[in-house]
């Protein structure tokens, strides 16, 4: 049930991941599950939007066998939703879109989020998914999140290119 | 001038990746560029999208300094849309979303596109950005893209999930 339904022409597999992310916030949505906030009532204020949107994403979530919902108190009937191994399998995608955010509007601090290696310690390579130190491939399971320099302080915006940059 | 305002306000490295990637059909534009298609008809034909929307977001792309206009004739003055270093550095993302939509929307003959490294032939690892047969990191420029088997066949669906899949 793709809401996206202009895509579905398109045999290509980054048309088919838009059916998930492509939606304004489900993104977001995503990545606040990823970091451990997983109740209706905590997504829909940290990110600010109609429960009438959370809702409709969530929905899509669920449908598309991303996301689950898991029952967390019996009375009152209570449900938070928790990534399923698919939901897991976009982490390379939220991590590579936020390589390139560190990248090219950092805030001005240094990095809103940081992550180390939870065996050694070691700073992560987003692009690659391994450890800088000891250079051991990572997934979701693998890595510390930790609030970095950045947190809290100025945005990042995209600045101007520098002149290197915009070469061919 | 980023067109979703409402992402913001959220100090975030993903959010902010969303002013670029996040509007409808822009992925998709950075995608038939980075397949050389470069042309505003020829993008336009690709994609079936309107004209008005596709100037949009060819504006928006350019301001964030992700594309740039190249003359390539000058009577008539035509201008072709290519990558600048910064909208190189999406590439990442690009082969993150294509490995998660091979992975949970395959077409049924396998994958639409594939990619070998230009040095040694080997297959790409699009998780960790390397071959996987000599080892080397690889990007954009290391990558030689061809028609897959799954090219022009049936697309690919989000199917049910493996119940060993849907767990915790």
């Amino acid at each position: 049930m793709p809401l996206n339904n202009d895509f579905a022409d398109q045999n290509c597999s980054v048309a088919r991941t838009l059916e998930v992310i492509g939606e304004r916030w489900s993104m977001l949505v995503i990545r606040d599950v990823f970091l451990g906030i997983r109740r209706f009532d905590e997504i829909q204020r940290h990110l600010g939007i109609s429960r009438n949107v959370l809702t409709a994403r969530l929905a899509h979530l669920l449908d598309l066998g991303v996301l689950k919902k898991v029952l967390y108190s019996e009375r009152p009937e209570r449900y938070e939703y928790k990534l399923t191994a698919r939901g897991r399998d976009l982490w390379p995608v939220l991590m590579a879109m936020m390589q390139f955010g560190d990248e090219h509007a950092p805030a001005p601090d240094g990095p809103p989020r940081v992550f180390s290696h939870k065996d050694c310690g070691g700073d992560i390579d987003k692009l690659h998914l391994r450890c800088e130190v000891c250079g051991q491939d990572v997934g979701p399971f693998d890595v510390v999140g930790a609030v970095g320099p950045g947190h809290g302080g100025p945005k990042g915006e995209f600045g101007p290119l520098e002149p290197a940059n915009a070469g061919a």
